[in-house]
């Protein structure tokens, strides 16, 4: 079947918010197998509403409308689509029921406006809404199902998964369930990873789709089937595979980042982390504690931009600084050194590098990053990377190593 | 005059990418006063092109395709341009030029691949692309004007702003200058700030848009003219009525972030400045640093989540975190002071608060966060506040809050 999305509301055609619903719904279509030919968007105007709409039913079999169910008389999804598809439009009580429901609970006056909520066309059904007052509506015209959702994304994304998505899959004749697995790798660049799993890119059910993001990449196994034991039983062999090929730059699924992996790491084994910073100027720092609980093995940070700062907080000795400069392995070892004492933490990261766009010299290019780590009653060791990029992408794939290194030491 | 936008990409109906391409161009429409009425995309395929392209021919003066102009076969843009509108494709001296010399400055060899980006329709204009291979192509078509630009971000900006909006203009017979000024505000919700200028935001030229980011708001003038000076004349008495209303919230313009502004008056008056983070873990010294130059005014940033840290670090006196509790006024203040003292800064800033989800106690829940400042020779202070959201949220207004006292100490 083929599929197609209106985006309604003329707040999107005048660019003050960008429409994401469109790319929501389209990949959990095509993670479904349904091909997307169009995405339109159209303002709050019955003439082009109908035209959109009608075009859309000629030429797909699913149309998926967001947008234009609210109560205000811009709001005019569900009196256009009765339009052009004759239909009258008539009250649905259990809609309206729960539309009072949801202002006696909220303790608001209903008003006449919102009565129209509960208006579908003649032979439509209502698309339940959890979220908010409007229900949606599934029309069936010929061979065309066309689904209208609200442009709220909360209320969008939960009737569409709860509601729509079943419904398509049933239409589909396919199985009824459908999961994702996200695998998180560090340390290996989107072409590199293409290249090792390229063989298995085409499959379709698992499908498999990577993505990009600031120095590290995510692969999404998706599979359909009947029960969630056929499921785990398609995405298995795939994640297997995955796993072998590219175990060790794998670091997390699902939701996890760098971070949130350390942190469970730190957690599981009753340890601490202190973080001794220059160039990441605190990134590291705010990354580690944005996990909820942080203040468990969160010891101690520090922001050292100058030499003056690294010798006095951090026992940096002075020869280091003036034979090698800041930016150096001995010194980047010695902050963690220093930091490890001073903290008493189990583990030490530090950084010390050129962010740019100034500071650079002869022998050390903005990006230059030296890197050091000192454990409890271990080795204390340093290394550099050449990052490239902007300052705050400098920063922030600077402390996407540090944590990924910590992360390595702790496992 | 009508407009309409079509983005042309596979990648973008799969969900891959977000289109935000459409909705900075319809930002820009609606201040040059033209309506767009319909964005839609297609993917790379050339009989879906053609129909969509070919309706948006027949309904609108001018419609911007962006994308479908790289150098693979998936790329059809320019093939379909001149199919619809019969004209053969012919090949472009100047652009042939210009891509030739892109290849030999960068090193790579030219492929008969990129030769095909210097096609253009019979009778079109190109687009000159000052960031890449592919130039853009305008063609004129009875009554309709198409302009086709690269998906690209960055290639299709440049190539927006400094060829498309004065050719637009121009046909519009409107004065040629359009420019934007953006006024931002701190310490004001956008309600109330759109109610105490509700009277300006339907003015036609120039125009006044609200924005919301996290913990700010920013207000955009946008007038058009014939000259700068006719662009500045309408400008101007906006912005001193702005002023005038909202002056207390204002802390820059367009492109000025918190810690820009506080960068600029560090930089300005020669002073450095230290912070002491508890509860926003780091965010503050980060964004503080993320400002190229930082090392200059950045002095020493402490995380110090325990109590011992407060104390060892910054000599928080032990009698107030046993009968005050960390997250106190008196505790901010001295952490405020022992930053001030041991880093020998002009001015101290420190956080010390409950970032949630967990942490709260019956009489300090989650988003209460006590500010401690310290200037050179001068008053320590504190004070504090409540905020809402997730830990992420409330670290991020923690953070703006504890800049924007340091910008209010300053100026």
């Amino acid at each position: 079947m083929n599929a197609e999305l209106i985006a309604v509301g003329t707040e999107i055609l005048l660019g003050d918010i960008v429409d994401t619903n469109s790319s929501e719904i389209s990949q959990q279509l095509a993670a479904m197998g349904v091909n997307v030919y169009y995405h339109s968007t159209v303002g709050d105007n019955p003439l082009r509403m109908a035209a959109v709409l009608s075009a859309a039913m000629v030429r797909s079999e699913i149309v998926i409308v967001t947008g234009g169910l609210g109560p205000t008389e811009d709001d005019m999804t569900r009196e256009i689509l009765a339009a052009v598809t004759g239909r009258p439009l008539v009250q649905h009580d259990g809609a309206l029921q729960h539309i009072t429901e949801y202002f006696r609970s909220v303790g608001r006056e209903m008003t006449s406006n919102n009565r129209k909520q509960a208006l579908i066309p003649q032979g439509a059904e209502i698309i339940p809404n959890p979220r908010g007052t409007a229900p949606g509506i599934h029309l069936t015209f010929g061979r065309t199902h066309v689904f209208c959702v609200p442009g709220v994304p909360t209320e969008m994304r939960t009737m569409w998964a709860e509601s729509v998505v079943p419904t398509i899959l049933e239409l589909e004749g396919q199985e009824a369930i459908i999961r994702s697995r996200t695998l998180r790798f560090y340390g290996i660049g989107e072409s590199t990873l293409e290249e090792r799993v390229s063989d298995l890119l085409h499959s379709d059910n698992p499908t498999l789709a990577p993505y990009a993001g600031l120095g590290e990449v995510r692969l999404r196994i998706t599979a359909r089937a009947a029960t969630i034991e056929e499921v785990s039983s398609l995405i298995q062999p795939i994640e297997d595979e995955l796993k072998a090929r590219l175990g060790e730059f794998l670091y997390g699924y699902d939701d996890a980042s760098l971070e949130s992996t350390v942190a469970q790491l730190l957690t599981d084994s009753n340890r601490t982390v202190a973080v001794a910073e220059s160039c990441t100027g605190g990134l590291v720092s705010h990354r580690l504690t944005n996990i909820a609980g942080s203040s468990t093995y969160f010891r101690q940070g520090w922001v050292t931009y100058s030499n003056e700062a690294k010798m006095r907080e951090l026992g940096v000795p002075e020869a280091l600084l003036e034979e090698l400069g800041a930016v150096s392995g001995p010194v980047a070892a010695a902050m963690a050194q220093g930091a490890l004492a001073r903290s008493g933490a189990d583990v030490a990261v530090a950084t010390t590098g050129i962010a740019g766009p100034g500071g650079a010299t002869a022998t050390k290019p903005v990006g230059l990053v030296y890197f050091g780590f000192a454990v409890r009653d271990g080795e204390v060791s340093s290394f550099s990377r050449q990052f490239r990029g902007h300052r705050e992408d400098i920063k922030w794939r600077s402390a996407s190593e540090a944590i990924n290194t910590v992360r390595r030491l702790l496992s």
